[in-house]
């Protein structure tokens, strides 16, 4: 009888460390959320990623930035995008994501204004938004994180004027009518004009996005300027025409063209030198960047301000460049998609 | 006896027990390191902040969000920095602070070139280094986070723009040959003429950083121009300076002003209305993200790209912007240092 007593109270002891281990635990890993024992959430927590033209190679690096971020900090992801590149179906989208109350939305929007009111109801809602690679400026979403495109056409001044030795006759074929190209001409001329006096831009012409027609814009420019040696396309379309042209005309790889973004035709130019450099962008970056901060505005982990939820105060960093990577021979075999 | 044995028994298997759920814990905290079970560090792991003119106010918020964010990490901080506005004496306390090979390094650089040299020693030694406030571009620190002043120059503008219902001559004080000085000018110049095309911008002034100099600026500009409703001064003193001026001529508070920063005395003159609203830099978010950022170079929470050292990628975004608060009567009493 005695010896049962003990046996008993071995058990109930063993019960109760057993309990003091797991409640010990269970304080550490949930006391004070994601402020305590590193930052770090639960995986009842859905961050949702949305963009447009869903199943472009572009996004892949994209996702995957969210989704380590996502399992760094032990929440959920989940993928949702309109297919085509049409704002209607992307404000749809948006509208059901929003609907389920996720813990925070990162957007891609397809154009400045479609989305605003969309997001503005979501923060309005007290959903943390953030907006990554394309923009909304007038919208209340938390900070936009992308490429700051007239530092990259800096870049593309830069690699083109090295690649010369400061000097020669240079021509830009993009899209005139787009911000984000605008901005990339306007970096590439300021550089090359404050930087390389001995280098011109001769011509700033339109490739519409296309392959086709930039490859028709650059074989007559090529035709009329035998001293052009050097063409900086702002989108990876442009770039392949650009390439096409400049081997058709014989005069690969005396004139050296920087291209942009990193899609397989582009690669392969560059692989084979037709294209001197392409810029890549810091895709992985976005996303990864991306969820961090929502994480942070879901978290409330913000600076100790008194009443920083009506000071209008920057919760997060409004604006984040996320960097560009210039892809040559040497390094491009590690941007072909795996 | 045989109740013995099952009183070991039970004892091992409590002991098992107890061992396995310590050992179920200590996995799940300590496997991967920072990659496991949120985002945490050692407390061994010290980062270093470095600045100059150390004991200024200005610093105390971004110390704060660098603390703020060693907390969460569960890693260790220093601050570090150069008593005087001394170049060589930021270079002596950087330099100490590299021998002692430290997790990482957030620098504000007293200019952009005295410290480029020691910035890329501790790089090339792989402790990664990151500038915030005040940057050196040309040096190797993986990013740079503070204040967009070309922004924070819009802001002033649409600031006043509203504070004047669209209309009148406005005037800037500011260090003309600062550049970012020069960006808050600019960005107000370019956003009083593209939004605001029934205001002018009537005269740019060098206050040089002085309260007394300023004054006198801003008192013969007032005196001069009778019109004149609206003066943005970019730094702090000549705010001041300008409040003083404007009183003095008996003109406020028809005279709209708008100052940078958030020292005492600016938030003073908020309080009592004589500047219309000042501009709060981000200083708590410029601290924290720099922890945020050297945490993951130092952890090598990077992309997946293979050879990602070689690929001259940007590991972290490049370039942030921290943002910028415009502090009003409304909420200026959340700006007094505590």
């Amino acid at each position: 009888m005695k010896k049962l007593l003990m046996i008993y109270a071995v058990l109930i002891a063993t019960f109760l460390l057993f309990l003091y281990v797991y409640a010990f635990r269970d304080a550490s890993e949930h006391s004070d959320e994601a402020l305590k024992g590193g930052l770090h959430g639960d995986i009842g927590e859905k961050y949702v990623m949305v963009n447009f033209q869903s199943g472009i190679d572009y996004w892949k690096s994209c996702l995957k930035g969210f989704e380590d971020a996502a399992n760094i900090l032990n929440v959920s992801v989940e993928y949702r995008g309109a297919t085509q590149y049409d704002a209607n179906e992307e404000r749809t989208v948006l509208e059901q994501v929003i609907a389920k109350k996720p813990a925070g939305i990162a957007v891609s929007a397809i154009n400045p204004e479609a989305l605003v009111v969309s997001i503005n109801k979501a923060v309005e809602a007290g959903i943390p938004v953030v907006l990554f690679d394309s923009g909304a400026p007038k919208s209340k979403a938390y900070s936009f994180l992308g490429t700051d495109n007239y530092n990259a056409g800096v870049k593309a001044a830069q690699q083109l004027g090295e690649l010369l030795g400061g000097s020669g006759q240079a021509a830009v074929i993009t899209l005139p009518l787009q911000l984000n190209h605008q901005d990339r001409t306007r970096g590439f001329q300021d550089t090359i004009r404050t930087q390389y006096p001995n280098m011109q831009v001769i011509a700033v012409e339109d490739g519409r996005g296309d392959q086709l027609d930039s490859e028709r814009v650059a074989k007559k420019l090529l035709a009329e300027n035998p001293d052009l040696t050097g063409i900086f396309a702002t989108e990876a379309n442009g770039g392949v025409g650009v390439g096409n042209a400049v081997r058709g005309a014989g005069r690969s790889p005396q004139v050296k063209i920087i291209s942009f973004d990193t899609d397989k035709g582009t690669l392969d130019m560059v692989k084979s030198g037709v294209i001197s450099a392409t810029l890549a962008q810091g895709t992985w970056n976005m996303g990864y960047w991306s969820l961090m901060q929502l994480f942070h505005l879901k978290h409330e982990i913000v600076q100790p301000l008194a009443d920083w939820k009506q000071s209008g105060i920057s919760l997060v960093p409004p604006s984040v460049d996320t960097g560009i990577t210039v892809v040559t021979q040497q390094n491009v075999e590690n941007y072909y998609a795996k």
